[in-house]
């Protein structure tokens, strides 16, 4: 089975936006065990969009289009389908009834042009759109099949997963559940991480392993499995996950979704501890992150930026000479916890540049752990990369310090 | 003129990282006057990607292929390339050296590989990278031409500037100089915005005037003109702006790369003021922001990020018995004043959700600020979206009334 993704829109051509859609479905389509050779964008031109859906559907099984479902008369995916299909579109009146209902539950208005998102190339079926007007696309070619989905992402995101891999599945005979599991990793490069796990990469059909580099959100990786029923595929998923988080210990830090700052909140929670951090290059970053899980309020106390140097004595009361040393993180941590009367507290002080400052080299961070009953703890790394790097690293890398440090205390 | 753009990869297809390379050619292209109707991706191979240029030059003048330049066996492009033209690769010595003087310079072995990248198809040139050890191409085929730039995004946007556009721009004989400047504003709505500009950009032909929506970074006006010469690009492009400034007003906060950031900091600095800022909803993303100015460290003193409700108390003196309210931003803002002892002080309360606050309204926001010999200023906004949108608008609005406030001082 191969699939090829068009992405329609002038605005993505001039780079006013950047397709991100494109990225996503591909991910899913290879977590599914579905081939996809290309990936397209075209401007909102009928004659365009129908000679890339011939081309593609010419190599391909099936094609999704995203983008250019909406009201306005640049919207022409509709159009171009039945161009393609060389039938007539042909109004739905359930559909009509259900874009004025999501108008009347807004309290708006609905523009007359609303109704085109109602129209469906004859011989075609109509994709459910629980969150928007646009219904979906689903319409035969011959023995193949052009998906349309809306650009708005979280629309398109329901749709091709509820609707458009299903049938994708369905269609190519596969009638193997597939489940996958990432295992997010924080703390070792992308060639150490590689060969750790290669052995175990090269072994393996079922499940398969892949390596996904996501930046600041760490080293990601995915066990994707088939079995005839679910739980057969999530039975095979675990025991490969068993296997590997026996080689990779520590450095695994969530699955699926969880960010560092969910494992780091989750392990407070189970002690009941509250957190204050205090930190100087970063100048907010970390209270930032922190406060991205909901719930946060339970254990986050708030974060001192203290950027300027008497700030960091005034107001936590550190006291070492230069404050990009071991000595100010502890004093930093230190304060935090007192000033903010937390449990825990953490610190972060350095050089994130572009210069280096007081003879410290650009790079050069302290990190500072106070947890309770126990002796304050300090330890300096020297980062690579750009400004907006190192302090996005710092970050990361503090809150997995403190993540290794919780699991490392007697439960 | 008529250029497509081509990105080469695997792991684009896998979704395993994002094509941004695309949008960025895209949008230098148009606003060179340079037309694009194709954006293409395909992976790691050789025959697909001999396929799609041809194709794509079968219908356009050029095509920029971004990526695949690497050392690795899985770097296809020149060979490719090479294949359209039905040459032979030629491996350039004077490449060969600056590509093992690179590797000498950062004290590294040079894996023998990476002499690939001095390979050249016969009859095409090297276009020289600064800034990494693949060189670019540009290679006729036929009257048409194939420019190959790498993945690496400062690479490429080096490259294509520089070398890429100015050449199209030759070949095009187009001997006019463009000029381009970005108006960033915030404040008002996309759709009141494109109204206030509507006869201006209806108007024009050179300059031309775009819109873009850039979410968190405002909305952009972009004025672009031709010239005989770049005095008179440039010209023409002032006389608009001066035109555009008089309807758009306070709106615009900066010109091209400049950030609400910069806007505020530029401000305060002329007035020889330090800020302090106080922060709740946001959990430090406005202190994060601001460091985010190279040189920040003359103007911030740094942030509060008084989460739990008795820090605001302890640490920022506020009495108001509800923490998010016009009285409580007016006690964050000066207690951010005098804790961080700052000339100006800033702050930002509210509910950022999922759920409703002892009956605030998820999205209610209340801002404070304080500036030397004047009252404290406090008022109160509803935003919409979720979580992250409601944090990442109230950080730049608040940033932008300040902004905005400090023009309206006497000077």
């Amino acid at each position: 089975m191969r699939c090829e993704v068009l992405a329609v829109g002038t605005e993505l051509l001039l780079g006013q936006i950047v397709d991100t859609n494109s990225a996503w479905i591909g991910e899913q389509l290879a977590a599914s065990g579905i081939d996809s050779y290309e990936h397209r964008v075209v401007g909102d031109n009928q004659t365009r969009i129908v000679a890339a859906l011939r081309d593609l559907l010419s190599r391909a099984d099936a094609v999704v289009v995203c983008g250019g479902l909406g009201p306005t008369q640049d919207d022409l995916t509709r159009d171009a389908i039945a161009e393609l299909m060389g039938v007539e579109l042909v109004r739905r009146m359930d559909l009509a009834e259900h874009i004025a209902a999501m108008f009347r539950a807004r309290l708006r208005d609905m523009p007359e042009n609303n109704l085109r998102q109602a129209d469906v190339p004859a011989g075609g079926d109509a994709i459910p759109n629980p969150l928007g007007t646009a219904p979906g696309l689903r319409c035969p070619v011959g023995d193949k099949v052009v998906y349309a989905v809306p650009g708005v992402p979280y629309e398109m995101q329901e749709m091709v997963t509820d609707h458009v891999i299903p049938d994708l599945l369905r269609r190519s005979g596969e009638s193997a559940c597939i489940v996958s599991r990432s295992l997010k990793t924080w703390g070792t490069s992308e060639s150490a991480l590689a060969e750790m796990i290669a052995d175990r990469v090269d072994a393996q059909t079922n499940p398969t392993i892949a390596f996904l580099a996501r930046g600041i959100e760490g080293l990601v990786v995915r066990i994707t499995a088939k079995g005839a029923t679910e739980d057969d595929a999530r039975a095979l998923v675990e025991k490969e996950e068993r296997e590997l988080r026996s080689v990779l210990g520590e450095l695994v830090f969530g699955v699926d979704d969880e960010t560092m700052e969910h494992a780091v909140l989750a392990r407070l929670q189970a002690r009941d501890w509250t957190l204050g951090v205090a930190e100087s290059l970063t100048g907010g970053l970390i209270g930032a992150r922190i406060v991205n899980v909901p719930g946060a309020s339970d254990v986050f106390r708030g974060t001192i930026g203290a950027y300027a140097t008497d700030v960091k004595r005034s107001l936590l009361g550190v006291t070492a000479s230069s404050v990009v040393t071991e000595d100010a993180a502890r004093e930093m941590a230190e304060g935090a916890r007192r000033v903010l009367g937390a449990d825990v507290g953490i610190a972060a002080t350095g050089v994130a540049g572009p210069t280096e400052q007081d003879g410290v080299a650009v790079g050069t961070v302290c990190f500072g752990i106070a947890l309770p009953g126990r002796p304050v703890e300090s330890l300096s790394w020297r980062l690579p990369g750009d400004r907006e790097r190192i302090r996005q690293f710092s970050t990361i890398s503090l809150l997995n310090l403190l993540r290794q440090r919780l699991d490392g205390l007697p439960s």
